[in-house]
């Protein structure tokens, strides 16, 4: 006989699906025998389901298409809500899995009862609880279809146990995702026509258009019209440095952003939506766009924003146009003591070709983007929805998609530690993960903020909840623990030294920069 | 002026509140300030929120009042999500503070934007989002309201920022909670009648039942009329050692309980619901009650099963008795090799009077349950829920709740590896918590249930998932990351001197026992 979860892993293996990051539980383990007696899925075992999501994330970003997260009923999916959020809001493509408690055991509201769908639905595109063993091919093909439409999409879908364990009536073929929607030339022709009129202007490039043709396309349009190219505040995959366009993020605070977009007569937006503030502001606007500069939509996050600036390109005469992009200039390797600044520098000064630099040192990570433009060509990836904690899985599941080039975490200490167990799995699967923990021993946003916020001198309890020096976290011993192999470095030059020793040699490495 | 958000805090120090356990971010600010402004509440930060609500189950069950946690927006919320749940469970008051956007921004679905109702309601008794500053402190007198009713239950309050930076209209007089309903008689008569009755009796007690007033009361019904007495099989807070009542837990697996309890002919049950199965087995029922034993409600979960049960001790005519309860009677110290046994031996073997102890062992815990009725009285907890990762929280807040007592946390490895954080809460506060980290680098609980369902031979990914053992947490070097003194023993002896070692010093230990 065929289970339920067989028939489930064959379709997930037929549609295209190879990972599954998981941590599963009782009601899983249909599932979790299911993936030996189904070969075709690759199976990495998360110490925190938070770790499962977040390497799921980064994987879907570097892959292109869906891994499987499998989590344990409600409060383990729970445990994996922050990167479920932060991977939809990257537009990236996810099929969560959940077991759920056989469909009789559920009126028995044993312990581990809890209402999933209500959980699921604040991050999740497409949610469905399994009625059956027999349709759960079906099911999972659905689940698999959904995440790849559009772009990249959240698909959750529940498992109940005895549907897992329960006789299937087959596989089910993979379903046709939905395509991107196709962006009509009447609104290609009068962006054309808007970049062509001589006024300046900046086009914004959503996730999809931030890497590949997408991109290129963007830099033809740039090259021929002289538009500018921005990204969101925080990219969910952009091709960068040497030969690549020249594109900038939008900075995170108002009183930068605004006063930027207003040297612009219209924005063209193309792929996401208009930039926003991350939070709302005392007698500030939510839009970060001033008055002076109108916006406009080429594509929306679910339009083919790819082939619109293709059609765009085309359109404003740039389609046959070669474009050199940024020059090659790497900075001198930095020396003496070591700063934000100095740590960027070094960064950029040995990255190597292809890397993955996986960026969320938060407020020690702007340096870094500001030292790189020239580097290498590489592939830039940032937390793309302000939960801290994604960073070291993100870069682990990267690493999973892409075993040949090396990855870098740039990381910020306050939300390593979030999610810290990540390291274990770098270790355990053997990943070329190069981990720069950046100890500045506080949560340094939340001290500006204070500060913007007319708080100048922060009682006692702000300030307990702001500095994280007592007791300090030890990341070399934390790095030990979880079987990575650490160093600590405090001055510049033993950082350059600390890190191409830790890119040379197989399997993940943290170095804790002492800021 | 007065802010909403210092109306919130004076309100919630007026109805008694004395803790937040905390990770605040951008929105919450104001509330953090209003910390600094207003005076009583103690600040103690987490580094990840499952930490913060973890502590708040902790302290509660050890304070009988509720903490409050303040966490950042539904992500933040949500990493707090498992230990709620547990939480909610084990029916203790808790305050979940959750900062939210500015009314007025939510509409612009900035990135941390999420529906933040919908993650809050499967594990909340009670939600509501504040419309405005002018009633933020009625709406905290209402939550601490809400928390106290009958017994314990989880409130959550979502604060938008302008509401907590906004002018108040003042502090709000602490409302009164909703009692637990009182027992009408009849009820207690019927039971009075059936336990004189003579047939084989048991009388099941739910968490309020199992310390203070309410255990003795039913260790004098149990003395009078001989009737057995159990727990839930994961209490929330027993009162237990020499002179308490001896109490069993309900067995876990269904094939243990369900004999035990054909054993009797009634099974009474007294502030809790009659047991379920954890889980849902092929062929198996969710009760665990068999069809021969009867059951019959005393209290439900909402009424007052203290007061029940103290009529019931009036109606039995056990009112006045003296009940000598457990003997003290200490195990000799273990020697040689260490395993679960000879472990569960060595800490029964020194446990001090008065000590809490928190109980996260799982597969490895049971040892010394079965080691220790006659130790010197102390409180046991277990995780309530179900979902991993509560020990090393609870235990944090549980000695913030009893700064005088030793805390010992007795913490299997998989479940310690999903909130390790906790620990260096405990050195930043200088907690007297010593854990005893079980360290049999596996899902054990996972390998008995595969065996149970007749995965004779797993196959490689299954066993992937069950083994912790590529690479072996380094436990001791974890606990020196999170700034917490720590050994590895590998005998019997050495974990006898390291345990008494570590309850001799101030502050928290990590002692890695390797089974």
């Amino acid at each position: 006989m065929t289970t339920g979860a067989e028939a489930l892993v064959r379709t997930a293996v037929q549609a295209g699906v190879e990972v599954c990051f998981a941590n599963p539980g009782t009601t899983e383990l249909s599932l979790v025998v299911a993936l030996d007696s189904v070969p075709g899925i690759r199976a990495v075992l998360g110490l925190f389901e938070g770790v499962c999501t977040g390497a799921a994330d980064g994987y879907a970003r570097m892959a292109g298409k869906p891994a499987l997260t499998l989590t344990h009923l409600g409060p383990g999916f729970a445990n994996g809500i922050a990167n479920v959020h932060n991977a939809r809001r990257a537009r990236v493509p996810l099929v969560n899995l959940i077991g759920d408690h056989t469909t009789w055991h559920v009126q028995a509201d044993s312990p581990l009862t809890s209402d999933i769908e209500s959980l699921a639905r604040p991050v999740s595109d497409w949610v469905r609880s399994a009625g059956s063993a027999e349709h759960l091919g079906r099911d999972m093909a659905e689940a698999v279809a959904a995440a790849r439409s559009a772009g990249g999409r959240i698909a959750t879908l529940i498992v109940p146990s005895d549907c897992a364990w329960g006789e299937a009536k087959g596989t089910a073929s993979p379903c046709e995702p939905e395509p991107a929607a196709f962006v009509e030339s009447r609104r290609v022709d009068a962006v054309a026509e808007l970049l062509r009129a001589g006024k300046p202007c900046s086009l914004l490039l959503g996730p999809a258009a931030t890497h590949g043709a997408g991109l290129a396309a963007a830099g033809r349009i740039s090259a021929a019209t002289g538009c500018k190219l921005w990204c969101d505040t925080s990219p969910t995959r952009m091709e960068r440095g040497a030969g690549h366009p020249v594109v900038d993020k939008i900075p995170y605070f108002p009183e930068q952003a605004v006063p930027m977009l207003a040297n612009f007569a219209h924005l063209v937006v193309a792929g996401t939506r208009a930039p926003v503030a991350f939070f709302g502001y005392p007698g500030q606007p939510s839009s970060l766009v001033p008055e002076s500069c109108k916006v406009h939509e080429l594509a929306s996050p679910d339009e083919d924003v790819v082939g619109a600036l293709e059609a765009l390109a085309d359109a404003v005469g740039a389609s046959g146009r070669d474009v050199s992009g940024a020059q090659l200039q790497v900075p001198e390797r930095p020396t003496g003591t070591l700063d934000p600044r100095a740590l960027g520098t070094a960064l950029a000064a040995v990255l190597p070709e292809g890397t993955i630099v996986m960026d969320e040192g938060v407020t020690s990570g702007l340096p870094y983007w500001l030292a790189s433009p020239g580097c290498p060509p590489h592939d830039y990836l940032q937390n793309t929805g302000g939960a801290i904690g994604q960073g070291l899985p993100s870069a682990t599941g990267a690493a999973i998609a892409c075993p040949e080039r090396p990855v870098l975490a740039l990381q910020a200490d306050g939300s390593g530690a979030y999610t810290p167990q990540a390291l274990w799995t770098q270790a355990r699967e053997g990943l070329n993960v190069t981990t720069i923990l950046c100890a500045n021993r506080a949560y340094r946003i939340l001290q500006i903020e204070l500060q913007r916020a007319g708080v100048a001198e922060p009682g006692p309890k702000a300030r307990s909840f702001i500095d994280l020096s007592g007791p300090e976290l030890d990341w070399v011993a934390l790095a030990r623990g979880f079987g990575v192999p650490g160093a600590r470095v405090e001055t510049a030059d033993d950082l350059v030294r600390e890190l191409e020793r830790a890119l040379a040699e197989p399997g993940p490495h943290l170095i804790e920069a002492i800021l």
